[in-house]
């Protein structure tokens, strides 16, 4: 396996994508290798002194850097040598298994959709994030940022590709699949939500549970929770900003240190034809290190075969 | 002043909404009198033995009560002798000043437009809620429920309410107006956030600061928060778990003790013609004394006045 990481991207780039993948190396099978995309003159100082004759780490070389005043949209076709436009290159080419990267998630999404492209059938890829439950469980909270207005049928294909997600990467058998609204009722919630219930209702293949509100969200009433874009990214920065007062408290407590992006790695882009995921902009050494460890785990799950066939058998949407 | 406090709604009603009444009395000036509207059975007792022969306190008798099961649409037609309808009742014909209630929060939406009805100009009521800033100041956020669904006209004479309540109720003299989104920049958003954007920001008599994302949410940055009533109502439910799950816990601490509900009394419904307001369902004495202070303090302000006058003079929306 193949694990193809940016070193450029993310605020504490390239030292701490540098020294999470050497800590990734130490945990993650001998058969994963780790493919460093970036600045010549930063890799090979690195490799000379940290990995020489290592075979499990190999450079690409990357001459450019998309940072964050660069428009997404352009910045791949203006940055063909930048680092995300390279690592994209070598996804499609299947020269690497996964990609992953703190850079621009705006560049990252335009990547995705240009070159690996959405899986056929699926109509907005999306961005999903990992929920700590207070049982200790993961759930699987979508979208949280690439599509601020959803039509009703994109709502639906999220709560597949969340509930795809929580089986084959979570192993969760029957994951219960939750609408996020304002009421329990089917009745209550916005147009789009409204509508969404009848759909994903309907579908046989789907655990779904309902509605569940804002009080639900860390209970274990549901696996996977499914909402606009808009939405889930306030919802994810709001809970972030909780997380960073509990800590300039000095508040130390077991649970909510699991809040901690670090501990996710990243957040998996689903319903393209590779496994990719974006990493916060602040990534450390930490969550670098657990971000590869996640794209190891995607790839295992072979998660990307079961999205396809399951829109092919299915023609959702 | 006249507050009238519906002493049949809620969970812990009519014990706890008795005995709120009884402790905001000894905070409120003599002027204020409580008009206590509910069964004869109930009050008549509890007056007699704690207060008998004071005249700040009067009944009004009401055999009916508005249950959660109660469709909200039907239920004031259906149960006119109920407190809530005879509440807005009272309300409408000026023998009271302001209307409380911890019944069902839709029975109160539609008994304030059917009865006192929506200020001119107003297209969309609002429910409105106060966030604590960690500054110790008070924000506000709107709206938390009335609307999931809301055109860019409607967000913006949210931002109108929201700034009045803020200089009037909290005597901030130039509230800092911000749209929740997903991004600073103002092609941000989502579809109605973006045309919102423009109508706020051509408002002259607002000072609009843009966007803010969920990290700002208890920042300095704004005092008012404008988002739609799905969003709100989700981050609001959302927050209030977070405080329960840190008091579940056990985690002591002086900011996160501000998030307690029954410290603000309940969600004042603004742009309709008298002061509503809404408690917590689970609204306890202490928030029951709170939510009459809450509604002295919304009487005295004059709110309801400027937001006619600011309606009428601007012809917003």
């Amino acid at each position: 396996m193949k694990l193809g990481i940016d070193i450029m991207g993310g605020d504490f780039a390239p030292d701490a994508a540098l020294k999470g993948a050497s800590e990734a190396a130490k945990v993650l099978p001998q058969d994963v290798t780790f493919v460093l995309i970036g600045k010549k003159e930063v890799i090979d100082p690195y490799l000379e002194k940290n990995h020489s004759g290592d075979k499990r780490f190999a450079p690409v070389y990357a001459s450019e850097v998309i940072d964050m005043s660069d428009p997404p949209t352009k910045a791949i076709i203006r940055k063909p040598d930048s680092s995300i436009a390279i690592g994209f290159s070598l996804l499609k080419s299947k020269e690497i298994d996964a990609f992953m990267s703190a850079g621009s998630t705006g560049a990252m999404m335009v990547g995705a959709l240009y070159s690996i492209k959405a899986i056929e059938g699926i109509l907005r890829p999306s961005i999903a994030s990992i929920v700590p439950k207070q049982s200790g469980n993961h759930g699987v909270l979508l979208d949280v940022g690439a599509n601020a207005d959803c039509k009703p049928e994109v709502l639906h294909q999220f709560a597949v590709l969340g509930a795809l997600y929580s089986k084959y990467v979570f192993k969760i058998d029957q994951p219960k699949v939750a609408l996020l609204s304002i009421g329990s009722e089917k009745e209550k919630g916005n147009l789009a939500t409204q509508a969404a219930y009848q759909l994903i209702d309907q579908n046989e293949n789907l655990n779904f549970i309902g509605n569940i509100e804002g009080y639900d969200f860390f209970t274990e009433k549901s696996d996977v929770m499914v909402c606009d874009g808009f939405t889930g990214n306030i919802l994810l920065k709001f809970g972030e900003s909780i997380f960073h007062m509990l800590h300039k408290r000095g508040i130390k407590d077991e649970y909510f240190d699991t809040f901690n992006y670090q501990n996710y790695g990243g957040t998996p882009v689903l319903g393209v034809n590779a496994p990719v995921i974006i990493g916060h902009g602040v990534s450390n050494e930490v969550a670098f290190k657990n971000m590869l460890i996640q794209g190891s785990e995607l790839v295992k799950s072979g998660l990307i075969d079961q999205i396809k066939s399951a829109f092919e058998l299915n023609k959702i949407g």
